[in-house]
Formats: C-alpha cells, structure tokens, sequence
C-alpha cells in the first residue's frame, strides 16, 4: 500500500510537471527596442537619477505620477508626423488606450483635469515609441524621460532662468562639466522668418530645416531650404546671414539694432526676452556656459518662448573626444499645450525641461567600461563567514545580532559553504569587511574581523564587534580601505 | 504698413491657436481603473517604498528592471483562469505584445534567458490587470508590485526563513506592529488531501476552498467542498480538523504524531520543513510574529514549497481595528517556473516575497486623513522673500548664493509678489525658515532671518547667514523646531 501511494504521489508529481515539458517553443527575448536592465546598469541609473533628483528638490521641485496609458484622444493632435510611432492598446472591450509618448502630454492633461494652475514638478519614468530601434545609437523604444516643468502664471523669465540653473547643476553634478546651453526664443525666430521674407505657410518647414544645423553645414541647409522647400536663394541667404550667429547678451544689442529685424514685432520681443534671461543667467551665475545661438530651433510645434538645449562639448565625460553625444538637455516655454484640454481653452503658462538620461546612462557606462570601473549592486557591510561544518546556526545568530544593530549582513545559504567560496564572494560583491566564525572563535566568545580588500585579519570579542565594525566603516568610508 | 504687419502678425497667431478651439471635446479623465498621483500621495509612496527598499539593502539585494510589457507567449500559460485579465497591445505589425500582469514570470523569463542560477533581487514596478476595478477596495488596473527573491540552489528553510525576517523588518520599520506572519508548506496540503482521500484532481479546487478560511467560517468552506466541489461529507470534515489548527512548533510535533497524516510522505515532508523553519525563525528573532496556520494555501499554482503571508491584526495602523485590510505580504517558494522558460527545463529554484505596497499605501493615506497629518511635498529649507517692490534681483542673487551653498531654496516666480503671499506659502509648504529681504536690510548688508512656525524673527548679517542657517536647521531636526 505504501508503494501504491508513492507511485499514486509521483504520478501526480509528474502530472503537475508537465505543463512545463515542452511548454516552451519560442525564442526568449525582451521585444523589439527593449531591454532588461541588470544590476550593474540599475546601480548607474539609480546613482545618477538620485542625483538629478537632489537637485530638483534643492529648487523646490514636488513629484507626480500619471498611469502608462492615456485614452487616445488625449495623445491625438500632439504629436504631428510622429503619431504613427504611438503604441496603442487592443481593443479588448471598453476604452481606446495608448502608451504615454512623453511626460509633457500627460502634466498637462494633468493640469487640465485638475484644474491645477501652479505647479512645480518633476516626473521621472518611462515612456514608449514605435521607432526604428537603433541599439548602437541608443535608441529604443522603451526609454527614460526625466522632466521638470514650472507652471503658473508668473513674470517673464524668472522660471525660464531658474530652467537654466538647474541644467547647469545637474551636469556639474553629475561631472559633465564640459557642456554649453544654447538659447533662442520661438518669437525671434518667427520675426526673422518674417523678416527675411518666408511665407507664413513655410515657417513650421523652415524651422525644421534650421534645426539640423547642429549636425549638418550650412551649405546643405540652405540646399533643403532652397530645393526641398521652394525657398528663393536670397531669401535662404539672408536666414544664413543670422542662424549662423551666436554669442552673448553683445549678440542681442547688435541685432537690436539690425534695420531689416526690428521690422518685426516678434523679433523684438523675442530680442528683449533674449536680454532679460541673459541677464538673469548672470546673477545665476550660468553665464559662462550659456551661448545665445539662432540657429537653435527645437522640433516641437508647442513651443511658444525660450527654447534650450545642452551639448556636451570638446572632450566629453566619456573620455573620448571624438564620441560626441550632443544634446544632453532640452525644453522650452509653452504657454499654448494647457488650454488644448481645457474646455473653455484656459491656459496654464509653462516652461520646463527634460534632461537626456538614457544619453547620460550611456555616457557613463562607457566611461565605466573604458576605464575598468567597478560597480557595486549592493550596499553589504559585512560578510558573516563559517570556517567550518555545522556552523550555519552560529552564522544565523550572528547575522541577527548585527541587523538588529543595523548593519547591512548577508551571509551564505548553503549550510556548508567553503570558506574560500565566502571570501571570493566578498571580494566579487566588493564587500569591505568578512567576520570569520570557526569552533574556536565561537569557544572563546570572538571572531576574525578581516578586511577584505587588504585581507588583514584581527580577533574581536562578541561584545565589542558592533563598535569596531561602525569604527572600519567609518575609516572605509573616509578612505576607501577598512 | 506697420498696421498692416501687425494684422498679419496677429492673424498668425490665430492661425496658430486654432488646433486649440473646439479640439477638446472628450472627457478628460485617466483610463478605468487608473489615476494620477498628487505630491502629496507621492510624498507618502516615495517614503515607503525608501524604507521597504533599505530593508532589501540591508539584506543585500540587488534590483533589476524589465520592460512593461513582454511577448504575449511569455506570459501565455502562467495564471490559469486569470489571464483574461492580460492587457493586450495592438497588433501594429511585429511582435504581439502583452503588459506585464506581475513582477515573478518577467523575473523568471529574466533568469532563464540570461542563465542566471543565483541572484537576490527586488524589484518594485507597476503591473497591470484588466479586473473589475474596485476603487473603495483600493484595488485597481495599475498597481505597484513590491517583490524580493532570493534565486539558486541552496539548503533547505535557509533563504526561505530570511524572507520572513524581511517581511517582519519592514512591517516593523512602517510602524505597522500588529501583525502575524502565517506559514504553511505546499506539500503539507497536498499530503494531507491525500491523507484525508481527496481525489487528486480535486486537490487545486479544494486548495482555493481552504483559502477562503481567512473571510468565511469553517460551515461555509465545507459547504462549498460538498456541494460545489463533490467532496463526501466525511472527507470535508477530516478536512476540517486539520485546516482550522493554527500554533507553533508544539503543533508540529503533534502532527508528526498524527497516524492518518504521516501515513503521507508528503504531509511528513512538509511537516519537517516546517519544523526547520520555526527553528530558523527563532534563531532570526521572528517567532513571536510567526504562525503556522494550516488553513493557508494561497491561490497560486506554481509554489512548490513553503508558502507565508503576513496579515495585520487587531487595531490596526489606521487607529480603526474594524478596517481590517487583510494580507499586506505574500509569498512562497516556487521551483518549477524558471525552468519553464529553459529549452532543456533546467530549474532554477526561488523563494520570494512580494510586499502588498498598495494596501500599505492606502492604511497609511486613511490614518494620515483621520488624524489630519501635514504631509511636506518638498524639501524646501530657506524661502528668500521681499518686504518691498523691484527687489526680484535682490531675491535672485541671495538664492543663487544660497544654492551655491547647498541649500534647498526657493523664492516666488513673481517680480513684486505680496509679502504675505510669500509668508503664506511658507506655512502652506511647511518650510521652516524664510529670510527677507528690505532695502533697509539691504543697505546695512542684512536679512532677517524668520522661524516659519513661531514666527519669530532675528537680523543675521549677510557673512553669517549661511551659518546661522545651518545652525537653525539642525535644531529643527532635532526638536522640530527652527
């Protein structure tokens, strides 16, 4: 009978296996444009996120969250051309869903339906594009974005400075400390198109087209221009003449005084926002990285005032001169994107920015891998060791005591590891300190305390341990040895 | 002509904001069974998850991340009934995609595909389920996960006796002290249905019945096994006698004793490993919160081996003992999943436990809106404000030296704000101290310095400011007070 029950039991046994037997036919893969991250590359994100973070808060920056899908309507009409690159949910019965594009969209449907008119916030987290992945580029399709806006109606460039500011720190911050912030402002852009002749149907174009000067000469520019979209030669020329200047607030009076500009309103106004935030990046104290630059333009149709963007320049973090990653940072002023989903159109003026982490995480692992960097995954202070058998109790009891003093303590899960796979884990995980446990440590009411990097050993009472342990963490941490 | 400009100027600009008018013709809500997060909601969820996460730490965990959705045949096979609740993506031309529905097949797919045969993780992200939202129940279609795992092959009850001294470290460490940690072990059920003559393809059906013991009585789950399940009337009571036992180490051995339950190999399994782990559980310091409860069994499928669950007892952190939320911690040993995703099966063995973070979030909301708690959104230490008109560059430049200095400081994006709306939001954000700034003040190279909550102000010259500032910080740390 006994027999019968045991066979009765494996069958089972094997019954609730099978599911799994042959279960698995396809190829194990993250979809297309995406990707895991392990603990090394969490261990980057979560050190340089922090730090942006640090600085968000530092100028007052609160936190929200919106879920990972919006209705599709709310995403319909933002995006132009790039609408076809939205994911959208299966109709499974109920509402019509889409994966959130960006952050701006979603704070600002935010705003809309909460009927919020100042805010400071930031919102870190993922969002999603069908794009042609391009892993070499860094570029997939599912992606961090890491946003600060200021909302709220407020006086004309005190927000848009402080944007500045806080770009400045996070790159100081973060040691990319070789950038330039380039500005320009929608409206002075729009004069000199007006100015120089471009038919208003043309200036959405046109902005696109002076936007590639950053990657292309202006010789092809003006070809688009010209070729592609029907400009005249002289008119092509005469933009030439201004989107290839840039410099500082000398900049701005000298085209204060350009005949041809100052026939436009909106170039002036734009001259004079242009004056004013220079002005204040001075008393912030960014000036030496800020260049006023025409021929920045920015892709997006919302943008309504000053427009941003940070490069990296020269020899960048990566070491490598020749690796330029460009624009690091970028945002702009729109004033217009709040009152789309309002339905008496109130508007809720913006300005913000959106720092490029993905570009950062992969500046930085590059660095990291080029230089040989080592990179913990964990935060363990002491490694509780066994020398030999039967010890695992005596381990356990200790890992207790010193996490209920507060340390960070692992030990092995195997009841009897070998002492050399302990120590090599330590050393693996750059663990700064291993307590040995053996028979006569243990009789003697001691243990072995030994640094692991120096591999220095010293015997230490029970009672006295928690105090030496905080004492070498405190040495560890100022210099960098136990 | 300049008429005429500025009328076309003007038409554009219409031109322009007409996208706006009348495109806003839906209801601006988030998807059902959604929602957005405020700074407040933020500000609690942020302090949670930072205090669950340091105990992860300090148990050495490593964190990892997976894309939001995943191949739809990762998950295809993996919650029985549930997985009509698997949000689909649209067939856009490509891979056919699914959300992820939680954090353990993503992990277990994670292992598989990277051969990785041991690693501690947690991981805390939102997965997504198509269920009948219940917004009073707190249960929604977006919702945190908060899992911990530990993954290889170790020796018995050793990483599973962990889990339960992190789920009691992070119970404790959110103030939430009234609480059980029930355990029970898969092969204990399964050995005692056979010993009490359950069929075996009836023993998942009655497993769901004995887990509705924690909501109904014993007459109501019996009455379910008789008369929607088919068991005889004698079989259900056998049942019975065994699943409404709950105790310590004592009930072990009484089982263990208990003729017709180890006449099953796999009771007696079971019973042995249960008598290891409350013997860890005490080394660990976690007896005194821990139960073995034979009425455990836990919905899922794939756990092999001990099983536990944490529920809040009594009055529970809300003040209202009537407000019983139930399980707040959940989890099992899992053997068999990993090795679903592996073409040659290799299994990779787990334990794990996963952190009911939404229940916790909405214990605490309730006590902090029953007892009228002040929750800070941000960190901000030093408000600069004005006592007069045209100071905003007088403003800028003290904050900028303030910022340079480490502070978290923030002033109003108004030229000439009033200053009791400057006071105001001081006490509106919880901001300790504000400085003001006159011309008097600035004349004789001071500022006043003002406690937000006493109101009380001192004159602190301009060199010493930033010492002084430090020196009323730390007292409001300590005491809560400026």
């Amino acid at each position: 009978e006994e027999v019968a029950k045991l066979l009765e039991l494996k069958a089972k046994l094997n019954e609730d296996e099978s599911p799994q037997a042959g279960s698995q036919k396809f190829t194990l893969k993250t979809p297309k444009g995406t990707r895991d991250f392990s603990p090394e590359q969490m261990a980057v994100r979560s050190s340089v996120l922090n730090k942006i973070i640090s600085v968000f808060k530092k100028h007052g920056a609160e936190t929200i969250d919106t879920p990972i899908f919006e209705l599709k309507e709310v995403l319909t009409g933002k995006y132009g051309e790039d609408s076809k690159l939205i994911y959208d949910l299966k109709d499974q019965g109920g509402e019509i869903l889409s994966l959130r594009y960006d952050l701006t969209v979603p704070f600002a449907r935010y705003l809309a339906m909460n009927k919020i008119t100042n805010i400071k916030r930031y919102h870190i987290a993922k969002v999603y594009r069908r794009d042609n992945p391009s892993i070499a580029r860094g570029r997939y399709r599912e992606f961090y974005q890491c946003d600060f806006d200021i909302a709220g109606a407020y006086d004309a460039m005190i927000p848009d400075a402080e944007c500045v500011k806080i770009v400045y720190e996070i790159l100081e911050i973060l040691g990319m400390d070789q950038f330039v912030i380039k500005l320009n402002h929608r409206l002075l852009l729009d004069g000199l198109f007006e100015a120089c002749g471009v038919p208003k149907d043309k200036f959405r174009s046109i902005c696109s087209a002076v936007d590639k000067l950053d990657k292309s000469p202006w010789e092809e520019v003006k070809r688009e221009m010209v070729e592609e979209k029907g400009l005249s030669e002289s008119v092509a020329d005469q933009i030439g003449e201004y989107v290839q200047l840039n410099g500082k607030e000398e900049l701005v009076e000298k085209l204060l005084k350009d005949e041809r500009l100052t026939k436009s309103k909106s170039a002036v106004e734009g001259l004079e926002a242009m004056k004013l935030i220079l002005h204040y990046c001075d008393i912030y104290g960014t000036s030496d990285k800020v260049s006023f630059d025409l021929s920045l333009a920015r892709g997006l149709d919302y943008y309504t005032g000053i427009i941003y963007e940070a490069v990296l320049v020269g020899g960048d973090a990566s070491g490598d001169p020749e690796s330029s990653v460009g624009s690091i940072a970028g945002g702009g002023r729109y004033d217009n994107l709040v009152g789309m989903f309002d339905s008496k159109h109130k508007q809720v003026p913006c300005v913000g920015v959106s720092i490029g982490v993905e570009r950062i995480f992969a500046v930085l692992e590059a660095k990291y891998a080029a230089t040989n960097t080592k990179i913990r995954t964990t935060d363990i202070q002491v490694y509780v060791a066994t020398a030999q058998k039967n010890l695992v109790e005596e381990r356990m009891k200790l890992c207790r005591q010193l996490w209920d003093e507060g340390f960070k303590v692992e030990h092995s899960y195997k009841k009897n590891p070998k002492l050399l796979a302990q120590l090599q884990h330590c050393e693996e995980y750059s663990i700064p300190l291993a307590v040995i446990l053996g028979e006569s440590e243990i009789q003697k009411g001691v243990v072995k305390l030994r640094e692991v990097t120096s591999r220095a050993e010293v015997e230490v009472s029970r009672t006295q341990l928690p105090d030496e342990i905080r004492k070498r963490l405190q040495n560890y941490c100022l210099n960098g040895s136990a």
